[in-house]
């Protein structure tokens, strides 16, 4: 079965948390949907790069990328920096993504942005901080 | 009804997006948990500013003050700025809070982090982007 490439791009960081919620979210996603082969790629800071991940996309047996960034709104990574790398102008959301000496689609979706499940996780935070051991 | 306070605490942006995903996100919040009372604040850049939300909730009829950061992972504002602000030692995550002449219980909860809640999220915008007209 061909499979779907989604790769999470993190913005990285000195500390090891954004890796780490990265990975950990990378690691969740292709748990839960193994109709997607999930790799993680950081702007900066980590690694691998989100050029280093697109290049390992390359010959794996995927029928399209979907390009999503753990990001929680938009700024210049999101219009900008994100877009060159993918080849995208910017606002653009669809391409083509060279691979295995061919093309296939590539899609780059929205940073998270207000969602009700957003909504959900902060309420979830909240009441395991409220109900922890003090 | 005493209801618990909710201070969702943003970054902050000169771009709108940080300021709309919070508003945003409080609103949504709000609609669904009436037993919280949500307010916004930021640590720079946008107001009202976390000090003013505080301030704020000095007069509300709340029981206990729950602080919840809109922020992906840990970095220098959850492990720093805002204990100091809240007046808790760097990784306290209980105090109380001077409150209408007494004192409340105040919680400062943790940011997203790695949640399977948070991997559902990232799906569902790969999939809205997959699913949008080109």
């Amino acid at each position: 079965m061909s499979r779907k490439g989604l790769l999470l791009v993190g913005h990285g960081s000195k500390l090891s948390y954004n890796k780490e919620l990265i990975e950990k979210t990378a690691a969740h996603i292709a748990e839960k949907h193994p109709e997607y082969l999930v790799r993680p790629g950081f702007m900066s800071m980590n690694t691998p790069t989100v050029e280093d991940t697109l290049n390992l996309f390359k010959d794996d047996d995927i029928e399209m990328l979907v390009v999503v960034p753990l990001f929680l709104a938009k700024g210049v990574h999101i219009l900008k920096d994100i877009p060159a790398l993918l080849g995208l102008p910017e606002g653009g959301t669809r391409g083509t993504f060279a691979h295995n000496g061919g093309e296939i689609p590539l899609v780059y979706a929205g940073p998270i942005g207000p969602d009700p499940l957003l909504a959900d996780l902060m309420v979830k935070n909240a009441e395991e901080a409220i109900n922890a051991d003090a």
